[in-house]
């Protein structure tokens, strides 16, 4: 009988379930509107029937591993959502243990950024490593740690927060309510934050001018710079700078033998991936330099997120 | 029968070596210079010689499970010493397979401050803790991460070099060759440097006038802040503060339940822990925030490098 694990990406608009197979297969899939419903037991009952509908569909012929859930703030100690930002619903959501209820299976939950990790792992480029990191580059910069083929948890199941970082000491104002984060700098919002800044301070002719500054986004910039527009690779330049600079110090620390970029700013190719190696090797230590890859992440992008969700219970193990 | 474990911690003068039990006690010890040999197969063959000298000394009544090395730039993968600048010999030294050839038990290395970090798990105030740090400041900043109850080794057992991670871009330069390594504000010798930078910088009244640059000193630094000495105890400020802006940093990646700081600036107690521990509040992220101590280590300072290579052996399962 076929083993199937079930992945769940909990986002703050749509909540996308999968039935993935060892190899990757999205074998089924669905999606409901995360803020659809009144209340959070409603929001995770929806859940369950989806879930019902999804293996009578598939039929009897496969065996459910269990459900792994990617989520903001998503706590692999503890299996809840803590104080995410972009759901409606506050405090502590113990969505683990209230999705058990209907399931004989075990429900395991971890932060996007960790679910990137294992997928990559599983799923991936990451296939054969021990210790490597993914930094998702979305609205925001999350990174998982991988450390001796173990997911790198932390006392609370908080670590890995290499956004909150400090980047710049007094430097752009974050939304954790702190100054400098790298998640200012280095993100979809972050390069956005570069050219809205370079557009005021200098006068280098650009494309980007055309738009009012609230039209300025990352896919604009990415345009740009692909017309080889002087300030959207400046920004790129910028940007890959500060990335490199924050991974040689990250590199300092664990070591790893590589980091994967994944994301929509990572689609930019060697427009990210250019100066942030650039800024990798000139800061690196001497005994680390050449010694850790800057790769883009091997996982298909259409299915990313659910494929990280469901991979947590192919290494159930080693969270 | 006693159990007992072998601690040899090599310094750039003297490698002590110790029979330690499992509780810590030192049954017996014994030293030797580290310089004084012209070959590093005759430096091994003599700490062979020794440890027999040790073993026959405590007699029959003990069954020795294995030697621990706590050296410069230990690496805890391969077994070997690599490229330590405070030793005369260069290049890669394979010490463990080298003393492996006298005895039938297993050998294992790695650098100072992660021997400090598994001292403080068998030995210390870490042996409930499954992720924290051990700071160690000495001439340098040494650390050891302790991850899910394992000890952070990274890919090519080298992770763990947080005073070699960037504290102020351009800053001090540091004997790695680059700029602004925290370990050129947080150490011994950056302490030092801190104060006379000051002398320089500002008219402020202090003992320390008295000193030639060459004669100020961490110990003395610290006899001026005990006499309420103004200048001095900003230089304990700001290097508090330098390291708890680390500290927080650190913090959002590994997630520790504490940090422990230990050798010689540590033993300045409230002078270093307040202005760290403020530091630490003032940058640390909300999830974060009142979630990781900061400790003094607990280990007996009288023989704290010999215990922490010798609790290898105990841990030999979790490196």
């Amino acid at each position: 009988m076929k083993e199937v694990a079930i992945g769940i990406d909990i986002g703050g608009t749509n909540t996308v379930l999968g039935v993935v197979d060892k190899k990757g297969n999205c074998i089924a899939k669905d999606s409901i509107v995360t803020c659809g419903y009144g209340s959070v037991d409603k929001y995770i009952e929806t859940i369950a029937e989806k879930i019902k509908e999804l293996l009578s569909a598939i039929g009897t012929q496969c065996k459910v591993k269990g459900i792994g859930i990617g989520a903001p703030n998503g706590n692999c100690k503890r299996g809840t959502i803590e104080y995410a930002p972009n759901l409606k619903w506050k405090g502590i959501i113990p969505i683990s243990e209230s999705l058990c209820k209907y399931f004989d299976f075990p429900v395991l939950v971890t932060n996007d950024a960790n679910a990137a990790a294992i997928g990559e792992m599983v799923y991936g480029s990451a296939k054969k490593m021990k210790d490597f990191i993914v930094v998702t580059l979305g609205t925001g910069l999350g990174s998982g740690f991988v450390s001796g083929g173990k997911l790198l948890c932390g006392h609370n199941g908080f670590a890995g927060e290499l956004g909150h970082t400090i980047a710049v000491i007094d430097g752009r104002s974050c939304g954790c309510g702190r100054k400098g984060c790298l998640e200012t700098y280095v993100s979809a919002t972050g390069i956005t934050r570069t050219v809205i800044e370079m557009l005021g301070k200098n006068k280098t002719k650009s494309i980007l001018r055309n738009y009012s500054n609230s039209n300025i986004n990352s896919k604009r910039i990415y345009e740009a710079a692909l017309q080889k527009d002087k300030l959207a690779l400046e920004a790129f330049e910028f940007t890959g700078k500060m990335l490199g600079l924050k991974l040689s110090d990250t590199v300092a620390i664990t070591n790893p033998e590589a980091i994967f970029l994944f994301g929509g700013l990572a689609k930019a190719g060697d427009l990210i991936f250019k100066p942030t190696k650039e800024a990798m090797d000139n800061n690196m230590l001497n005994i680390f330099k050449n010694s850790c890859a800057l790769l883009p992440s091997g996982i298909d992008e259409n299915n990313a997120a659910v494929l990280g969700a469901a991979s947590l219970i192919w290494k159930a193990n080693d969270m």
